[in-house]
Parts: C-alpha cells; sequence; structure tokens
C-alpha cells in the first residue's frame, strides 16, 4: 500500500505532507501524512504479516489489513506528542469525510459502539422529552433502553423480524406526537436489515424539522453509504471494528452543528461525566487544530489503527464511492449462493437488506449448531442468530471491509465454497432431503 | 519469554493447560495458558520487535514489551470465540490476583481510566449521598467532578501541593461526618503524590466500617503495592496504559463483594447505561466461567494485549512481590539522581512520593520548554507539570513496568544521562549558575 489515490493522482505515502486543514470542503481535502514514514517502517511494514488464522466473516469484528494491525502495534506514544496529534487531528477530518459531512463535530473516544448510545442519550435528551426509536431489530430493544436509562419517553414503531419501520408508519407517528429525536439503527446486526436513512431524514424534517435525526450506523459507517448533510442527519454513532476496518475499542460519533448546539443550550446538566460532550468539545478541537489538550487518555494505538484503515478507506484505491458499490456487490454475490443453496435471507425485503452483511434462515430441521462449526472446521467463523425468539433459526455473515473490496483476498470465494459444503454436509449428517435450489 | 514462573518451577508457554478456575485462593492458581501457541506463532513472535521510537518515559502511556504489542496486532477475532474467552477469563482472575483479593469483581470495559470514575460514581453512590475525597492534586479534582455529575455531594480534604492527606484530617473528617464512601487517588499523576492505601482503608474502616473505600489506582496498580483484601479496600479503579503495561484503550475496575451488594441493593436506578454494573455483570460472570455473553463489543485485541502483560507481570521473573522492591529501588535511583543535580522533588515527604513516577521542580528561572525538548532531542520523552497552578514550575517522569523491573533495557542509564545533560545545557543556555548538588 505504498500509493493512495489523491485527486486521481496517485500519490507515494511517504512524501509528507501537512495535516489536513480543519473543515474544509470535501473536495479540497489533501492527503494527511502524520508523519513522514521512515526507511525502517516500509522495511518493517512490508514484512509484517499478521497471524495465519480462520477467516474472520462475522458482522464485527472483521478481517482488516496488516497495515492496520501493525499500526495498533506501533510502540505507545505520549498523548501529547507531535507525532501523535496529526494522527487524531486527521482521524477526526477523515471520518467527517467519510460521512460527507463539511462540518459535523466527531468525538472519537476509548469504548465500544454502545457509548456512543451513551453519548447521544445523555447529550441530546433532556429527562422527560420524547424520543421516536424506529426498532428492526435487537439493537433498537437496546437503544431504547439506554435512551429510557437516561430519562427520555421512549415510542417505538417496531418492525417485524426481517422488515424495516415503512415511511408510512413514520409518517404517522410523527403527525401524532412532536417528538425530540427518532432514533434508527441503519444496518441490525441481528436481522441484517437496512433501514433507509435518506428517507427517514427526509421524512422526519418534512413533517418535524425540529426533531433530531439520530442513526445507529455501528453496522453501517463505511459499508453502506451515509450523506449526513444531505439527507438531514443529526448524529452518527459508530464503532471502530465493522466497516471502518479496524480492531475494536473506539467509539466513533459524528454530531451535526444544530444537534451540538442544542445539546450545549439544553436545560438540565448532562447527567454522565465520561460521555459529556461538554468535556470531549475542547479536546477534539484542540486535536483538530493541532494542539493536544487532555480529559482522558486517548486509546493512541487504537486511533494510529483506525487512522491508518481511514486512510486505506478514504485515500487508497477503490474510491469511497466504488467501496460502496463493492460492499454491494460482494454482498449480492453472497446472498446469490445462499439463494442458490435455497435459503432465504431474514430481511424480507431485498431493498432492506445490508450489504455489509447477510442474515440467512437455517434449513427446517438445523439448528446453528449444526452449521457454524462446520465452517469453523473448514476455518471459516461465521456466527449464529442474535433475537430473542429466532437466535437458532438463523445465522449471519459479516462482509464488509477488504472481505468485501479487495477479491484478490478470495474470501467469499472461500466463504462460499465452505457455506456450500456445510450445508450439504449437515443436511446430509441428518438425514434430511436436500432442499431444492 | 518462553518460560514463566509458577510456584517456583519454571513452566513451558507453550504447555497447554486448563484456564484458572474462578475465584480461588491466589496460592492455588495455575497458569493459564490461553491457547497453546503454534510453533509459527513463536517463530514470528521471536521476530517481532516493535519500531525504533524514542524512550517513553511520562507516567502512562509507558514503554511495553514486544509480547504485549504482537498480541495487540493478532488479527481480530470473534468476542464470542473459543480462543478469546479463556482470555477474557484469565485477564479477570489474574487482575484479582495482581491486588491480591480473593474474591472482588472484576469489569474489563472499553474505555479509558476515566471511565472507571463514572463506574464507582455511578453504581456505588445514589443522588444526594455523602462522599468524601481525599484530594491530592489534579485528579482528586476531577473525580470529585465525576462524583457531583452523578449526585452526590462532596466533601474534600485538600491536601497542600505536594502533600497527601493525613491519617488524623481524615479521622477528624469521618467523626465529624457519616459518609457513604471515601475516595483518594492513590498516586496522583498531577503531583507524584502516593497515599497511603493502607492507612486510609484501616482508619476509615475503624471509624466508619459502613463507609466504603474507593482508590483510584490509574497511576499505581502494578507498580505499588495493593492488598484490597488486607486493607479493606472497596473498589480499585485503574487502566491499561500504566503500571499494568499495555497500550491505553482498556478500564480496570475491581470492586469488594460488598460494595458490589451495595450497588446491587441501591433504592434508585443507576442513571449510566454502559458503565452500569449490572449490564456488565452477567458478562463478566459469563466469560469467567468460560462461556462468552454478549452487552457490548470486547476490545478483543487490546484485552489480548492487556492479557499477555498480565501473564508477564504474575507469572513471569521478576516475582510480583519483587516488582514492587523493584519499582521502588528503580524510584530510588531516579530520586537520588535528581538530587544529586540540586533538584527537589514535588511530594514534601519522601515517604508520601511514588514508586512508579517522579514530580520534580524545575530549577528556578527554568520553564518546562527549557528542559522537556532537551531530553527529546536526546530520544527520552517525559512531561511538564499538570497542576493548574504549578505547571511550568516542574516536570515529571514515569519509571514504571519494564522500565523499573529489566535494568538490562538500560531506561534508567539512558533517562539519567539525559537529565544531567540536559539540566546542565539548560542552566547554561540561561547563562544561570549551575546549582549546588
Amino acid at each position: 500500500m505504498a500509493f493512495f489515490r489523491l485527486h486521481n493522482q496517485l500519490v507515494l505515502l511517504s512524501s509528507a505532507q501537512p495535516s489536513l486543514p480543519a473543515r474544509i470542503p470535501v473536495s479540497k481535502y489533501s492527503l494527511a501524512s502524520s508523519r513522514p514514514p521512515s526507511l525502517s517502517v516500509h522495511r518493517k511494514m512490508s514484512t509484517f504479516k499478521q497471524e495465519p488464522h480462520k477467516l474472520l466473516l462475522i458482522p464485527g469484528p472483521i478481517e482488516v489489513t496488516d497495515e492496520v494491525l501493525y499500526a495498533n502495534a506501533y510502540p505507545p506514544v505520549a498523548h501529547t506528542s507531535a507525532d501523535f496529534i496529526p494522527i487524531f487531528g486527521d482521524s477526526i477530518r477523515l471520518t467527517r469525510e467519510l460521512l460527507y459531512s463539511s462540518d459535523a463535530q466527531i468525538f472519537l473516544i476509548a469504548g465500544s459502539g454502545t457509548l456512543g448510545w451513551d453519548q447521544v442519550s445523555s447529550n441530546l435528551i433532556e429527562p422527560g422529552e420524547e424520543v421516536l426509536v424506529l426498532n428492526s431489530g435487537y439493537f433498537g430493544d437496546s437503544f431504547s433502553d439506554c435512551l429510557k436509562t437516561y430519562g427520555a419517553k421512549v415510542d417505538e414503531i417496531r418492525a417485524d423480524f426481517g422488515a424495516a419501520v415503512s415511511k408510512s408508519d413514520l409518517e404517522k407517528a410523527l403527525l401524532a406526537k412532536k417528538y425530540k429525536a427518532v432514533a434508527f439503527t441503519h444496518v441490525d446486526t441481528s436481522t441484517g436489515v437496512l433501514s433507509d436513512a435518506k428517507m427517514v431524514g427526509e421524512t422526519v424534517k418534512a413533517i418535524s424539522p425540529d426533531s433530531l435525526v439520530i442513526l445507529d450506523g455501528v453496522c453501517s459507517v463505511a459499508s453502506e453509504e451515509i450523506r449526513m448533510d444531505d439527507w438531514s442527519i443529526d448524529a452518527v454513532i459508530s464503532a471502530s471494528q465493522k466497516g471502518l476496518g479496524a480492531p475494536p475499542g473506539l467509539s466513533i460519533v459524528a454530531v451535526s452543528q444544530a444537534a451540538l448546539k442544542v445539546s450545549a443550550t439544553r436545560k438540565t446538566p448532562v447527567t454522565s461525566y465520561y460521555a459529556s460532550w461538554k468535556r470531549w468539545l475542547p479536546i477534539m478541537n484542540a486535536y483538530e487544530s493541532g494542539k493536544p489538550m487532555y480529559f482522558a487518555t486517548p486509546p493512541v494505538n487504537l486511533i494510529r489503527a483506525y487512522h491508518t484503515s481511514l486512510k486505506q478507506i478514504t485515500r487508497a484505491a477503490p474510491s469511497l464511492a466504488d467501496r460502496f458499490k463493492l460492499h454491494k456487490e460482494a454482498s449480492q454475490r453472497v446472498k446469490d449462493a445462499v439463494a442458490e443453496l435455497g435459503l432465504k435471507q431474514v430481511p424480507t425485503d431485498p431493498y432492506y437488506a445490508a450489504n455489509g452483511m447477510s442474515a440467512v434462515y437455517l434449513p427446517d430441521g438445523l439448528g446453528v449448531a449444526d452449521l457454524v462449526p462446520r465452517l469453523a472446521q473448514r476455518d471459516v467463523v461465521i456466527t449464529g442468530g442474535l433475537h430473542k425468539d429466532y437466535k437458532d433459526k438463523y445465522f449471519r455473515i459479516g462482509h464488509m471491509g477488504v472481505t468485501a473490496v479487495n477479491p484478490e483476498r478470495g474470501d467469499l470465494d472461500k466463504l462460499i465454497a465452505a457455506l456450500k459444503d456445510s450445508v450439504r454436509e449437515a443436511i446430509a449428517s441428518k438425514k434430511m432431503m436436500p432442499i431444492q435450489s
């Protein structure tokens, strides 16, 4: 990965260039090289290969590149060091770029994706305020729990298992009551259901322009297109270990300036300390403007790894737009292979099926334990269901990040072959009739 | 590091052994080998060397071993995988062992050390309850802020800059008012002041046995002895990047069974979602008993790195007891060298000076910018003060972990030489008279 794409020119990674300037239009971004890599970095980089391992195709954590893992193994540096500051600043800028936002405030905080729920719940919602949750699975339930913990009054529109909330149901709810915010899971990892983020954003703003639109993008950022500004999304919650292609442990949140103002002008104090944007905002602004500032020690290794992945996602081939297309193609390939085996998708409508993962019903009479270990024997890790009523009835496959965009890895070939063999073997072991394909 | 010490026998790391059983006395622990390392692991492990870098001698993050960094670069695994479960379980058990506790509940959660404050504040304290904070620096102020955020009424005993709260002041406060909890910073990273944890624990339990004793050990765990059970400490808060020798990003909290019961029987609901022990307890118990369970994705790479460091701390030479002794010796060596240069410690009494770090006054007329960059030119990273009133008057050095216990690294030799040269050069540049030593 010695060359990165910049304005359709190939740029040598080792060319030292200044950090990205703060808050400039995406089209004007220039390559951020946090530090001129020394010869020694290049030599070592080229020899570092991650351990042989089973192919990790669950919906996060996912397969990551050698470069990202090597960055995670870089010796810890002082969080105040000249080496680290541009890495943090660029990570903020590149996250914004990835979401097609010109001015969203980015928060990068040590924590899992779940911490993002605490951030939006504690900063944006005051006790007693009404929030509408569009529930398309397990993560909708949990997000509601989190909102209620911080005092929100939650109404839910619960889609059937495998479905997303419809535009008409959303409109009805918005016309019936005024909500402080509408929250939804862009891709619910439990069902593989993709909600239509553009539709949600536009519908909310058309009927209730003051309501904030909160998108849980833990399982969608970088594998599904999200145009935060164009689609009127006020907050995007994500985490490092899915489409973003880094190890888990970093909570990534983007907040519109309008939502940030709502938080800043709230009447009651924020009841979380660690998740309080008031405490983190000066830190993020300082690092973005090239200065260190202390609230809590940032996870320097993980931010370096995330930064490496962000550069690969936004500056290397394929382009960001092509990445989304490649995710769609990879997804279609998996879904076609599954259909060929006679298996049904959990998402009831292909339009609402995620492109970074698939949730698939097992053949009748088979449980998760009949299939998942058989793939593991073939060195492919997938996982079972995650929904209290159906978890033994379906399995889930992740096809995000390098697995989707680097076909030369052969991940999908290996997956599809292992899936075919395992399904057939599992069916045979139960002495069932093969399903018609 | 192919051999680890166990009951004074050398044990080959690659010998596959079962995980540590849950909650057994420390003396009965056996070596936990999470997975039998393959030949390939051994080969690669032996060739992985971290990047050349400036010696990181700030009070965290610190220098870490190649093995720890390599673990951080292990390909992400499923948090539910048979590979990962014993690593998580053993990390819990080894953390308990390190704190000399037989039954403390351990919480390992993605987050910075600060998240530990949220955990104890939100789970142990109900709104309106009285907490006494023994303040020996910046981190005492912040801990108070966190407690107040969750509704605590905080009284502080503020020690003078460079001093710890005295036993008599603590006794007076405990006799004057009944406190739900007494919280203190074991080593305040801003001042290098070490509080007497044993005295605090014993004094509180003697006068006010129901008061919980909360120790902030972010800058003390694994560099200072902490006997949680013997000293009646109810909660220890720590983080991965200081004495524990791993990269930053993991919040580590230990809670006595008594305190856990206080949390479980509280009258008001816990007002944090991500920091709620009720949500994490089943997860920690599941992993400790060898089963996976999901609340939020654990930072699998960082937990593997932490596990690697814990094994080095508790199972490799030197022994745990020797480690504390070696930290004292390393600390004395640094403090003697500083005294030889005619410089004064911030801690006013050597008894209250931390063993994992030093805070040292600059010579009169010199600021942080006169000294710290001069050490950096000599490839040694130290840092300035962190106390609003004095931050340009002193500097801080970390001497924790491998820097303290592995003299063959030569870290202290390099530090002391660089410090001598830099101080002399800085003084000369100001045309000041050398200080009498």
